[in-house]
Parts: structure tokens; C-alpha cells; sequence
């Protein structure tokens, strides 16, 4: 007997429609064209040289051993520390598990609160993987549409709107992705008051920290230290390939997330983790304060390139590296906008339908993770490509 | 108000009274004693030159991009030529997924196929993190007793006693974790038709495959290509820390796979993959086999001393670097044996509880991931502890 029934959970989990502008774009390169990749959510930029000099020197060794499952005790230390430092908010090392990536934070985090039919409030539009997750654990993710008016973002009011009694959670990223947007404070404080209030988990995704443009961005634990804070060495550190990030757990869930960590990772990567401890160097900082100041260069000159071709960005990002554009003045049909481009000028994006469904038809992400003399051969292409449509 | 509660799956999850073991011997450590460490799952040898190469090479280039969430294509690649040339069994490369561990692997099979309160089946003794892991997924393990008189595997006849209408899985592991035994060519392929005669998925975890010492470790897509494969870097190939496994998945779950894995680890770390790309380089496979034949004299090193001293090992161990022996003749509590053991004598060694708890107590398992001349003094010491109880 043949046995190729999928789990249930498959069919609630979205294929990310960014993968078939990919796919084309890949043909379309072996065919020799000169694609401009503005689809993909990771930095040009390469690792810090610190940090690749630490890996170096942990390979070197030839003994690369499981860590412990919460992370290297130094490596934890660290991240605390950097809390003090940065937003004068202390974390014991102990409540901080270093995890393979943002993704293995946000696992850790979804198993230790949430069961079967348990439903998690989170943004439309919102990073496809967030509700994927929620689906992984049989619960259920509820996406709440979001405009520029509150910077993309819940508020206390929705929040409570929402709030039903099979609510368990919300999650919230700011910097956002798509949209960059940043919770302001006042916003942040009181979405964590709702969410406590109506005794739920808050979640807050902070992975695009670092990279933020004008008002600082505030970590949750300012306001309380009852949240789940993820984190991650990809974007600001520049560290994606290596697979390390960290979740911050209330004190409460130690124990368990020890137990849980234990099993369903062994441990995040040794040798991305002692790399990892370069991350903090004041010469790394210095280098990724750089880059910072490139991104924000970057963001100005595509969201002035954009606005003058006629896309709509309501409320001008202020972190990560995304636009989230309206391109309702050229089609009904931000897909097919996006398959077009690529096609007729290669240039690649990715359109709304991947971050949710409210309105997504008329969005599109644009990631500024490029040169800005690519970013202008970019605009002359799409300009180009919408005098024709 | 503060919110502290576990999700209920966080009760199901055990926790390795190991870790109580391993805490006392570090605080013993730091006491200045000489712990001989025999209660740790992880290979002594460092990571093969080849492969560390590959590392550095990959890490001196500065780009640790993410791969494709499926791996590297050439690493997929060689990983199916590996089949064809160790087992003589075809496998497309588009059927092989690249994960974050063995422990990746498993989460992505048992995340394809199963939904809430489906039951898996596995053996008492198991290996402790399987169980766990279904119930991550909110589904149950059902560990079934099993002997030496079958080798401590599943029997096509237990399968079937066994199978009501919730079993939707069974899981087995070849060469076995605590016990080392390998499955019989025939009770193996027995037990894959019983599976798939009763409509269940088969999960066929082949991570100690290569550390066998006698016959061969049949793999099951010998006899099916309708099962779900698991294995790993980490214990041949001596990549623990490194964090790189693979799934083999029947075809029907290929689009299925990568949708998930997608979603649930990005991919796995990028230099690692590069790493295992040195993995099969005929250097590696020379250097790796010659540590096959020193785990080879180790484990008859080790259980003939064991014998000796009067624990009873009713079948030798054909695989792993595990002897699971009977301590019956000095205790009726295992797990307080070990606790006296390394207290007394400074011999750590795992508790039979966590594996199971059918005769749990009568056991204790010894990890031979030590040269002869340490475990000799291994042997000393518990043969003076035994005469002094």
C-alpha cells in the first residue's frame, strides 16, 4: 500500500508565490539575462571579518562539539550584556537560549505556550513563516489587516477588538516585515498591557533590530519581562548562512525551554556560535554601524525612485531593509505586476499575496539589499517597463 | 497579570535524568576530579581534515548566504550517489532534504505526516528525543517493549498486536540507540511491509549507520522507496556541532517537503552543507573507516570487561558506540547506581530511565567514545565499586 496523504497542516501552509518569480529568474539568468534581485530578504553584504576570523580559528581547532542546548554560557553572557548596553534593560543569561536561527527561536517559543486550536493574533500584511509555524503546532493563526495609519501595526485597540477566549497569544515585529515600519513606543507599551491584560503571550519579533533609520527602535522587555523576545545574528550581524539566533523567555519557561531545546535541536551550531562571541567586538559594531548608515542611504534613494515613478508608500519605512509599495496606479494585479517585470526588464520582486490577503493585490516588497548604482539601473528598468504597460 | 502556564505537551515531555548526572560530574570536576565520561552520545574523534578544510575555505570567502531550503544541490547529490555506491539503491537527489541535524530531519517527517493524537510506534528502549518530538506535533508515542530475543527491535508480529485505528506510524532505528543492535535484513523488511500493509508511514532512522562492526546495516529504502529516511553528519562522519542531517522522502512528499522546510528552518547552516561536501572524498571515507575499526576493539573491549565484572549484555552490540548492560546483579534502582557510581568512583554513565521505562531499572548504558586505555581504568573503578556495595 502507497501512503502519500499529507499531514493536515500542509494544506494551511502557503507556498511562498516568491519562489516561482525565483524559479523564472534563475531560467531567465541561464538564459543570460542580467536579473536585479530585489526579492530576497537577506544582506549583500559579507560577514564581518571578526566574526569569520573566530569561525576560522573554532574549525581550526578541529573539535566541534554539540554546546550546551541552551548555547555556549559565554555566547549567552554576551547577549545579555548587549541588552545592558543597548537598551538598559537587564536580562539574566539564563533566560536567553541561543537557537539555530530566528526560526528555531520562534519554534522554541510557539511549543513551550501553545496548543492544539489555540489561536495567535498577529498583522496583515506579516512574514509568511510566522502563521506556517503556528500551523507546524495545530493552532491557528489569526491575521488582523493593518494600514499605514497604525504604522502597520496592532494596537490595543484591535487587539482587544480580536480577543476572543480561544486567544492565546499575539506577535508582533517591528522593524515589520514587509512594511520596515516601527512600533512607536507608547503604541508597543500598551499592545503589551492589552495582550497581559487579556492573559495572553506576547511574542515580539525584534530580528531586524539594528537596522533601523531615524527613532530607535524599543525591545519589549523594556515594558515587561513577562514577553518572548526573538532575535537573531542574521540581518543587523550580517551572520545568515550560519544559522544563530536567540529567544529571551520570561523566567517562568527556563526549565522548559531547557527541556524543549534539549530535544528538539541537540543545540544551535558550535561553530556559529563561537563566531558569534565576535559579534559584540567594538571593531564589528563599528563595521555593522557602517553598513547602517548604508542602508539608510539606500532606503532614501529607492523610496524617493519609487515615489516619483508613482507607486504609493503611505508612511516611508523606518527599518529592515523592505518598501512596501502600492503599485495600484499600474495594475489590479500585484502578481502578475511582479511576473511581468521580471519578464519583460528582470527585474525581481516580491508581490503582497506572499505577506497576507488584505489589499495584497495592490502591494509589492522591494528589498533594498543592493548598491544604489544597481538600484538605479533597477528604477530606469522599471520605469521603463510601466511607460510600456 | 503574569502568564506562566506550559503548553500541555510540555508535561508529556521528559526530561534526561542524564542531565542530573552530568551536572554533578561538572560540579565534581570543578572539585578537581577525574570524571571518565561514559554517558555522552558524541563521537571523541575531531572532525576529519577534509572536511574541516572545506569549512575554512568556505568561511576565508566571506559569503555564508542561506541555501536553498532543500541544501546545496551538489551536496544533495552526492548524498544520493552515496546510496548508490554504499547500498547499491538508487535515490533522485530532488527525494533528499538537507537539515539542520538528524534532529531537523526528524521534525520535518514527523511535521509531513502527522496530525494531532495520531500514534507512532516505537521501541522501549528508544532513543529519548523521538517520543519528545511527537509530541511536540501533539501526537503520542507508544513505546513498545521490546527484548533481546528480538534483537530490541520491532517484530512484524508486535506491529500488528499493536496497530489500532489511531497508529498512523512506526519508527525504528538500525543500528539502535541504547542498545546497538542492528535489525535482521528479514525482520527489517518484514517490519517495512507490515507498516505499509496496515496504511502507516515508516521512519527509518539510519543516523549510526557506518559505525557497524559486524554485518552491514541494511538501509530500508533497500526494500522500499515508500519510507522516510533520517540520517546525519554527526557520528560517522564525526559533525556533531555542525548541525547537518538529511531526510529522504518518498516522492509523493517532495513539494510538501520543501514547502516546510522553507517555513521551519530557512535552511540549514550554509557552511556546514559546504563542509559535507568533503565528506565523501575517498581521504574521508579511508580516515573514517580506520575509526570505524578502533570503535570496533573498543566495544569488545568494553563488553568483555563489562561481562567480566557481571553485567549481563544478553546480545552483543553490533553498531552505535553503546553497550546496553544489565546491572541487576548489583541494584534494583539503575538510576541510583549511576548517581553512586560517579559520586564514588567518578564513572559517569546513563540511567536506563532514559530510555524507557520496561525494566528501565535493571539498565544502565555505557558510551565506548573513549580510548581503551581510559575505559580500562573505567573497568578498574567499577569493578572496586562493585565490591565495595
Amino acid at each position: 500500500m502507497r501512503v502519500d496523504h499529507l499531514a493536515e497542516r500542509l494544506h494551511s501552509i502557503t507556498p511562498f508565490y516568491v519562489m516561482a518569480i525565483l524559479r523564472r529568474a534563475k531560467e531567465l539568468e541561464a538564459l543570460g539575462h542580467a536579473i536585479i534581485h530585489m526579492e530576497i530578504g537577506e544582506p549583500d553584504f559579507p560577514t564581518p571579518p571578526l566574526i569569520i576570523d573566530a569561525g576560522i580559528a573554532c574549525l581550526q581547532s578541529g573539535q566541534i562539539k554539540y554546546t550546551p542546548a541552551a548555547g555556549l554560557p559565554a555566547l549567552r553572557s554576551n547577549i545579555a550584556a548587549f541588552y545592558q548596553q543597548r537598551y538598559s534593560v537587564t536580562v539574566a543569561p539564563e533566560r536567553v537560549f541561543v537557537t539555530p536561527g530566528a526560526s528555531g527561536a520562534l519554534l522554541l517559543a510557539l511549543g513551550l505556550t501553545l496548543n492544539p486550536k489555540d489561536t495567535v493574533l498577529m498583522t496583515d500584511p506579516c512574514y509568511p513563516c510566522n502563521a506556517n509555524f503556528v500551523s507546524l503546532l495545530n493552532a491557528n493563526a489569526l491575521a488582523i489587516p493593518v494600514t499605514a495609519a497604525t504604522h502597520y501595526q496592532l494596537t490595543p485597540e484591535l487587539i482587544d477588538d480580536c480577543w476572543h477566549p480561544g486567544v492565546k497569544a499575539v506577535l508582533m515585529a517591528s522593524p515589520s516585515n514587509p512594511t520596515g515600519t516601527i512600533i512607536p513606543p507608547l503604541q508597543f507599551q500598551h499592545c503589551i498591557d492589552a495582550v497581559q491584560r487579556n492573559g495572553g503571550y506576547f511574542y515580539s519579533d525584534e530580528i531586524y533590530h539594528g537596522l533601523v533609520y531615524g527613532s530607535a527602535a524599543f525591545t519589549a522587555l523594556t515594558w515587561s519581562d513577562q514577553v518572548f523576545v526573538l532575535n537573531s545574528f542574521s540581518k543587523y550581524f550580517g551572520m545568515t548562512g550560519w544559522r544563530v539566533g536567540w529567544l529571551i523567555v520570561p523566567e517562568a519557561f527556563i526549565e522548559a525551554a531547557e527541556k524543549l531545546a534539549q530535544n528538539i535541536f541537540i543545540a544551535a551550531p558550535t561553530h556559529s556560535q563561537v563566531a558569534a562571541l565576535a559579534a559584540f567586538e567594538p571593531a564589528t559594531i563599528v563595521e555593522l554601524e557602517e553598513r547602517r548608515r548604508q542602508c539608510s542611504e539606500r532606503l532614501d534613494f529607492l523610496y524617493d525612485g519609487l515615489c516619483r515613478l508613482g507607486f504609493t508608500v503611505p508612511i516611508k519605512p523606518e527599518g529592515a531593509f523592505y518598501v512596501y509599495a502600492n503599485c495600484s496606479a499600474f495594475t489590479d494585479n500585484s502578481y502578475q505586476f511582479a511576473l511581468d517585470l521580471l519578464e519583460t526588464e528582470g527585474v525581481a520582486i516580491t508581490p503582497g499575496i506572499d505577506f497576507g490577503r488584505y489589499r495584497a493585490n495592490e502591494m509589492v516588497r522591494f528589498a533594498y539589499t543592493l548598491p544604489i548604482d544597481t538600484m538605479r539601473e533597477a528604477l530606469n528598468r522599471i520605469e521603463r517597463f510601466i511607460a510600456r504597460a
